[in-house]
């Protein structure tokens, strides 16, 4: 049985709406994209295994939400300054993008 | 500054794609919704705060993020089995629902 979380622990997590600005591939990982985000009040660039799903021209410019103050990992030798949240389909063969069905403004908390 | 997140923290919780089938007013709030939601495995009743931001028409039928591991809250005298993510502006004025850019199977994990 999956264990439950207390509101409290939710509250610490730090999920923002942000803007893919640019897509790149890492120069080390075959799979694996940079995405230069835009979070409103600030730019970030992330690691992303979007590689197989998704085109640099499908990403640029669609709204995602990022959790922002996951630790920072070093991924291939570039650091991931967040995580871009996607649904994975229970077989792992779709990997489809999260994002606000309305655009919203860049920075907007989800919670 | 914000405290960051171990990976093994984020990876206890569970977010999965869900479906709205049904929106009703919650009996004894005026700014609540009860939401049916089906998990593709499972249903469940959600208590939500979106009335104010939408109408049970533009709600059914769209696919939405459930946190389904919170700890479960009473909410005006009903039991809420998760909590479903929406961006909210910094002013507070705009709630934007959260959902896979296209159509995934229900269930699927948030990740």
């Amino acid at each position: 049985m999956t264990e439950t979380i207390p509101f409290k622990e939710w509250q610490k997590l730090n999920l923002r709406i942000g803007k893919i600005l640019d897509v790149k591939d890492h120069p080390n990982a075959e799979k694996l994209y940079l995405l230069d985000v835009d979070l409103g009040t600030e730019k970030r660039t992330l690691v992303a295994g979007l590689k197989q799903y998704y085109k640099p021209e499908e990403l640029k410019g669609k709204q995602c939400v990022i959790f922002t103050n996951l630790e920072p990992a070093t991924i291939r030798g570039i650091k991931s300054e967040g995580m871009i949240l996607a649904a994975v389909s229970k077989d792992k063969s779709k990997v489809i993008l999260i994002s606000p069905e309305k655009e919203v403004d860049l920075g907007s908390k989800v919670e």
